[in-house]
């Protein structure tokens, strides 16, 4: 049986433009998501992106990013998985869909999409100081918020199934 | 100079599963957005989907429904061009990026992803009964809300460039 | 019952770098496309997808293009609804997945990917002096040969389910 | 600098139904993989593709599936890192878009859309009894053929930069 080898999976999502919190905060949580001996999976590019990798890399965890163009080169230092995809902004639906759960830091237009299209896949949402989301009749997009990086990192494990 | 022969495009978004007040307010756009003789662009299937595209149909429009999968059969009855994907819910991206504006009618998470990804890629996102989006610094989604639906399809001709 | 509205969709596929001889085969098979009443479903840019789209509209016939990059004004100037995806060379498995039969002319690699995919996904390929394909153990990709335009377009037509 | 951390990446692939030589030339390719340190890519499921991982995984070897559909577990068991997509064949441009290089074993209809759109994306192709495909004007499609899986490997890393 193979299974014993498979790999957990977490993604951290956020903008490319951030600020330095959250920059710390992405830092951080790439740091625990390698503790947990999880793979940190991203969009590849800068900001919060580059700072979880940065985290996670540090703290002797495998990365990978997923990249909008052909160019592995395109992808920041801390990764060590580049995989070039050429879907442009629709590679974030691969961010999500790869994972078992996704930690959301702040976050512009793109983060917003990719938590929409986690909670569609019904990939668990985990939110540092992220966005919030309500319809017109009340319901509420399940965002879990988190207080700081090792409480996200474990409520995403959380809710991720046991045998992954 | 071909160009003239460019047809307008408008995406209808909103779930499967959707009031009568939601499905109504699809018919209505529907309809409109016939009237403005653009081109009618959603994501193929039932619910406020299949509304939007009967009332365009009805009025007299063209109207294009991307697929989830490779059956065009799964498209429902009032869709003239058909366009199986096989992307799966990654077809959203291919709703908002083919339009040059959203029209948002209630929806669930995939309606989410779409109105992230819409103003991700500069589409204007108009709104009746549908998400509102803040992030934890203040800033909020762009999501101009209408009150009805000629005035929703006037809004977002209004934000269309004058040479598609 | 709606579904009496569905229109037929022909792709044509071809490289942006032609020949003379291709470009004209290309517009040739699209007024054929655009005779048959059917939509003419293509890449959206130069060359063959170009000259498809000319002969198409100059045949009053309706010009589909799925784009490259997120930019509608990238379509050539026949294209009368231009479709930018954002998917880069994926756009490829678009133009086959959404029609119901592939005329392929001369080409290069990447018409010999959507050739590959269409054949994968069950669309019949016509082909006009293009790819042909073999394995080690003798098996052929079934692409069928055509002598001219006309007859491409016939023998497309004659694949394709009686009801779309 | 954390360039040095980048992995290289080499796919194989081949079809889900394949002939035992085939998927013993695919063990022999993915363990060959391996040991050069490479991480192999592939579409994750059955015949040529669980056969590769299963060569790399024995030895010692990390590997990556693109899976069509959203569930993880649709992996074979050798998968150590499994990315459900929900693209459905489109995860097939993933595949060679996110290697430096593809070794192609035998193969269907799917196999060749992937040589097209590795040739496309300017990765080099290295095939073992695999398709051979040329045009009507007499070009070929570049497909180094392999004489057995050490020296397929060789030639697939000896086509990739030195620094990935």
């Amino acid at each position: 049986m193979g299974t014993t080898l498979r790999r957990r999976r977490l993604a951290v999502i956020g903008a490319a433009l951030a600020t330095e919190t959250e920059l710390d905060l992405a830092r951080r949580v790439g740091a625990e998501i390698a503790r947990s001996d999880a793979i940190l999976l991203c969009g590849g590019l800068g900001g919060v992106m580059e700072a979880a990798a940065h985290g996670a890399s540090a703290a002797g965890g495998l990365t990978l990013g997923f990249l909008p163009d052909y160019d592995p080169e395109s992808a920041n230092a801390w990764i060590a998985i580049p995989l070039p995809t050429g879907l442009g902004q629709a590679r974030n639906v691969l961010v999500v869909a790869g994972a078992e759960a996704v930690i959301a830091i702040g976050g512009g237009a793109g983060t917003l999409s990719e938590i929409g299209m986690a909670l569609k896949l019904g990939r668990p949402v985990v939110g540092l100081g992220t966005w919030k989301a309500g319809r017109a009749d009340g319901e509420a997009a399940t965002i879990l918020e988190a207080s700081e990086p090792a409480a996200a990192v474990r409520l995403a494990l959380a809710q991720v199934r046991p045998t992954p």
